[in-house]
């Protein structure tokens, strides 16, 4: 899959923590040092992940190979790449897909594009928004991928977001950082991390609005508000896509000691199996939540405590509330999207994470078949 | 289940640390502060967790039921549950359970014992050996149980082991805390930690062995080498009856920048899904071992990892070995009792944890059907 992007464009990205993330990883950062981008290259189906030298070696002439098609520096060339951990990448294929990519290269691909970055997805992820900044109409639009090893760590698996607005590459890149906090940060399939994640975000600035100062400058109010809705949305059709997942489950930890308490709680929420089965199972088993809050390691008072499913009260006061109804909390467990909400009553620190429910399809796309 | 200890004995004790922690955690932790005990009583169904002052009264009311039935200090008394969260205890069931209990007290009804407190455990659990503390012949025996919900911290789901050998509290409280830390503490099904983690050490002096003066007394290196491999035992029996579990994990690591950070990589592996799944599916995937390694957020250099599985050499410097052959790899996979060695390079830190597969049994159990 290859993106080019107007001269003049302008790049953001955020990108995996893993202390052995993959070569792509490396040489995107390298080159987003000076803020550019002309084009994205992209292949699924192999990670060049753990590859050595070889695999640095790869990237570059990846990037070089790129460049010469659509003569630009190779340093604004990205790259990014997702499958299998610890093979090869076979680059004469990747090299020799270059002209045609850049051949049937259109303004209306993008579906086939997203489709083009697919794993183990099942259904291609993107969206598009209308937005201002100030008066100026701009658009962002964005595509994802992402469906098992999913618990990104500062990034996703692979997002790629796109508007034609412009935007200083400091104030874009502190923009995606916020946003990337409130949207794939806080997403979760499995809990395990990628070696590939990336988010990209690139602004053309042929939009031709005026530009604005700060991260806070009044002219981004609408645009902040889209970028993160949008950006919620590729991740929450991640987690939609979660292998084997039948059942988008949210939770909100309220009420916690800080911020960061909150999100480990809810983390440690979105991550246990235990919790995870019993949604799949459509269990009312509130009892499995205070067990994953018991072992967050973080502040709490039982007594304070309240849980909800569904928006229906539970549990209070370090017990089951005493006219406790499952009838209407069953109901609701059996709908596609499940709301799990905890109030923790010692403090201002509150947070929201997405999570899947774990089945017999998860199993059975991870160890059924020899990958 | 009901244990009666001679006069004299003492108890050592290692609880979980979940902030949620059931009512009889909070009993037998200030039960201990003296380190006697005269009786051990556990039921199975009802964790009597999350259960409020209700469920703290129902603790006491069980020991002073105990200590009127066998003459003794309520104070001496020792309560555990496992079960489902939240509900409350059916106190008159164990009530009127006891005098019945009294009378059938047999030293012969060990597996009868272990049998009692199982729940989704689908074998009774226990170990028993003969050791020496200097010349003096001594018997350790223990039982545990435990299948899902397990990733003990600081203790196992429920362990109890028992010692005619006399050893003063102070010492038996050490030897329990350091050999927890080798067995119970290392190991994972599913890495949810209880709210009812109980390992309790008795002795009851009835050997009447000349007392060790301290931990490392050298008449203790027999039964110390003893309990370490008693208490091994019965951890691995717990994740070999691991809920759907078909095989036992050993993960080794070594050459990690300290203690903490191997068993963190250790664990980490331990814990991911896609490991877990892989092993499942006899998927000599090791690529996903990597990404654990990657994600665990300790100091790795990837050009000085070295991965086996079954004693084969896998990838060394950065990426797979010239000469790989998957062959013997994959056949090694097929056993139940599976090895996974990882070399960081960089230290001395080595730590060794347990696991088990994640397959569809799994699922069956947590998630197809109502708990």
């Amino acid at each position: 899959m290859l993106v080019v992007l107007a001269p003049g464009t302008k790049v953001a990205g955020v990108f995996t923590r893993s202390v052995t993330a993959a070569a792509p990883i490396a040489l995107c950062r390298a080159h987003l040092e000076d803020g550019r981008a002309r084009a994205l290259i992209v292949n699924s189906g192999n990670a060049n992940a753990f590859t050595g030298v070889v695999g640095q070696s790869h990237v570059v002439q990846t990037c070089e190979a790129v460049a010469r098609s659509i003569d630009c520096d190779p340093k604004d060339v990205f790259v990014a790449s997702t499958g299998v951990i610890g093979e090869i990448l076979p680059i004469n294929a990747v090299l020799l897909s270059i002209p045609e990519l850049v051949e049937r290269l259109s303004a209306h691909h993008w579906e086939a594009a997203a489709r083009a970055i697919m794993t183990t997805d099942t259904f291609a992820k993107g969206a598009c928004v209308e937005s201002l900044i100030g008066k100026q109409k701009v658009t962002i639009s964005g595509f994802a991928k992402g469906s098992g090893m999913v618990e990104p760590d500062m990034a996703t698996m692979l997002a790629f977001i796109f508007t034609d607005a412009a935007i200083p590459q400091v104030i874009l890149q502190a923009l995606l950082v916020e946003m990337n906090d409130a949207s794939f940060h806080v997403i979760t399939v499995d809990s395990d991390t990628s070696t590939s994640d990336t988010c990209l975000l690139f602004a053309t600035g042929q939009a031709k609005n005026p530009l604005p100062v700060a991260v806070d400058d009044p002219c981004l109010k609408q645009f902040k508000q889209d970028l993160r809705a949008l950006m919620i949305d590729l991740a929450t059709q991640v987690i939609r896509d979660g292998e084997g997942a039948t059942k988008l489950i949210k939770i909100v930890v309220s009420g916690a000691d800080n911020h960061s308490a909150a999100r480990k709680i809810a983390k440690t929420i979105a991550n246990s199996p235990l919790v995870k089965t019993a949604m799949a199972g459509e269990d009312a088993n509130w009892g499995r939540i205070v067990m994953a809050i018991g072992k967050s390691g973080q502040k709490v008072d039982p007594n304070k405590l309240e849980i909800r499913m569904g928006g229906h009260l539970i549990a209070r006061g370090g017990q089951r509330v005493e006219d406790y109804d499952e009838k209407p909390v069953a109901e609701h467990l059996k709908n596609h999207s499940i709301l799990i909400e905890v109030e923790l009553g010692i403090g201002a620190g509150q947070s929201t994470v997405w999570s899947c429910d774990l089945t017999h399809g998860y199993i059975a796309i991870n160890a059924d078949y020899r990958s």
